[in-house]
């Protein structure tokens, strides 16, 4: 028998990190406690799911052709951030005050699994470089192998249409403590010091 | 603004467990590597929330008026056992061998939550005790407070309707170390040892 309970248990699990128990306890919680709200979730996430494409500009999630970010004229568009993925952009956005406009790769280069600059879009991207109206191009890509190879193609397309590149910088985190602190960042951070004024 | 994307990060709280982080990180997921596993739970989803109600004779969880357990015939129903909610239920079903019926309290006595036993649809479970079929009654609350409380009630109910009550034994846990069971638990198990054969 696959009941609607089972039904609603396992398309549960297509959700990240969610398993069988934690699927079950979850629909449980709905039919006893939060009928509406699961009601609401399968409306919201239907429309979602069927609704939210890509910034035709920016490739970001948007459920218009342009999003919201994109579509404002008090952001700074001689400022470009690239990011891999739309929480990066987010938590950029949440995080610092940056006033510029996003290019979300969706992505990285990854030649092995078929990803190359076509995947992420960089041909948009160099066209808009190419524009005129981008004057930096800040290099927000992830500090991982892939993430590192990314920003290091970036940076040569951002020279080849004359937009300054940058990269926002890595060092200790605040707060953090020097003996919890992996090498690769503590010898980074040691290569970069800066003078105490 | 309140966007789509934040809508359904929104409507992802109203599960268990899942914060605003969590309930990003689920949206991102969705929207970029599982649309059509999303657009499955949206419909499931609704359909659940509309369709499922309880069994009438057992009161857990059901798409249909009787339950397929109350609705099959090879269960014995000389035997019932007693649970409060349907994750217990589906407990037992999966843990053991048990083939005689259900009774699903959802919820346990509680008075001054004014939770009593007509909440608990306790005047159907006394009808079915009256009715003769019954011979046992298994007590299968949970051994909190509130839980214990509604088993005595339940195990009069029974005498009165010259039911049989029972209660699945308490003990160390199999595979558990002394040393980490609770006092309470270990207290009981010395007090109902067994004279090993």
């Amino acid at each position: 028998m696959s009941s609607l309970l089972e039904q609603l248990i396992e398309a549960l699990r297509v959700l990240p990190g969610v398993g069988a128990k934690s699927a079950q306890r979850m629909a449980y919680h709905l039919l006893e406690r939060e009928r509406a709200g699961g009601q609401r979730l399968a409306e919201v996430l239907a429309a979602a799911m069927e609704r939210i494409g890509h910034c035709e500009r920016c490739r970001d999630f948007s459920e218009s052709p342009l999003c919201a970010t994109c579509a404002s004229p008090s952001r700074d568009a001689h400022l470009l951030c690239v990011v891999e993925t739309p929480a990066d952009r987010l938590a950029i956005e949440q995080a610092t005050g940056y006033r510029g406009l996003y290019f979300v790769l969706q992505g990285r280069l990854s030649p092995l699994d078929g990803i190359g600059p076509r995947e992420l879009g960089l041909d948009r991207l160099a066209a808009r470089l190419a524009g005129g109206e981008v004057q930096e191009l800040i290099v927000a890509t992830n500090p991982t192998v892939e993430g590192e190879a990314t920003a290091h193609y970036l940076a040569q397309l951002a020279r080849q249409h004359g937009v300054r590149p940058s990269r926002p910088a890595h060092g200790v985190p605040l707060g953090g403590e020097l003996e919890y602190v992996d090498r690769g960042t503590l010898s980074h951070a040691f290569g970069s010091r800066s003078e105490m004024v």
